[in-house]
């Protein structure tokens, strides 16, 4: 049997691989609705199951590692923190997917590129999935709070699309299929953007000790 | 110290309780769509933060009792489910939120009860909720099972609301803002049947010792 810091290294690696994919994943499926990239599409399915798969894996590891090595204080946090993060990114695949799916509709619909501010808020999504992960890596409390920071910025920019997106289905019946599945993107980037706050919430809990979830006061 | 079996009885009772919240979350999210009920979705708003605070509760009590007690497998087997159903349940009450905003939006909206199958998609959800906490209460592997296969017909009802919203929108400028907040209530429903059959997944593995995620064919 391997000596515990190594489980946690391994452990530590595994996450970060899945961080990975997911990062691709969200960054593919997003070129997929702006670009009506369709390889970059297909590549977001392919890698779906390797993503559900790790999920298991680190699922598996993190709790047989937290029953059986009654862990100190500081790695059980780290521990707990890993079995969320763990469940967040499985869930950001699956939100990667379902852009994917829109994505793929959009491509049979004539939509004139919209002047819609979707490729705006992807960036900025895409840059709290990255920061998060990073400030997970470094133990970054610094880091994580930025990120905190960001998610009433993505929310304006929702509330921005969904107005253009009502406009844009009003004016013509035609636009009403493509403007859903816009809809369904921007609600899809909203929700990742939820789940790297919910990874930087987990990233001060494991750097301070402190639970900051379902208490915003506390993230001034 | 009390003793580790009353320990895991206080936790279960936890988890029904909140179960129960969150299933009256959902009945009133519900009617205050259909019948345009004020006070049902106060009622939702209200009791969201019992929800969110019982959530923290669990999940500190069921990490606790698996890192400190060594459990064995069919404790450990049920302390993970508890973690999972307890992430499942609180992430329910948000979904119930999500529906009672879109109520709230609605209420402002002069629609023409849309002909649209949400009711039915409503009720079929809300039998699976309760199902997939009955199969948990009592270990029901058989009633777990008939949870996942109702999964499929939430979806079928799915298709067929988009279908009729869209339609609906098609029609007059007028009907976009309240098809779109309808198509939100679907796909929340949608979530909610989701979060049910993850529900009865764990039932199925907490009961046999399987872990059915991702396997559709182990559903059989």
């Amino acid at each position: 049997m391997r000596h515990f810091q190594e489980e946690l290294d391994d452990l530590k690696g595994r996450l970060l691989e899945m961080g990975g994919l997911v990062e691709s994943a969200i960054y593919r499926s997003v070129a997929a609705v702006i670009e009506k990239d369709v390889d970059q599409a297909q590549q977001v399915l392919k890698n779906e199951a390797r993503i559900n798969q790790m999920e298991i894996v680190v699922d598996e590891l993190a709790t047989r590692l937290l029953a059986t090595q009654q862990p100190m204080a500081s790695d059980m946090r780290f521990l707990t923190a890993a079995i969320k993060i763990n469940n967040d990114l499985e869930r950001m695949g699956d939100l990667a997917v379902n852009i994917v799916e829109r994505a793929l509709s959009l491509m049979h619909e004539s939509v004139i590129r919209p002047a819609i501010d979707i490729p705006k808020m992807a960036k900025l999504t895409e840059s709290m999935v990255h920061k998060s992960l990073d400030a997970f890596v470094r133990a970054d409390a610094e880091l994580a709070r930025n990120v905190l920071l960001s998610d009433d910025a993505v929310d304006e920019l929702r509330d921005i699309v969904y107005e253009e997106l009502v406009k844009f289905m009003q004016l013509d019946p035609s636009n009403v299929r493509p403007g859903v599945n816009l809809m369904f993107v921007a609600r899809s980037l909203e929700r990742l953007a939820d789940h790297a706050t919910n990874i930087a919430e987990d990233v001060l809990f494991l750097v301070r000790g402190v639970d900051v979830r379902h208490h915003a006061e506390a993230r001034q």
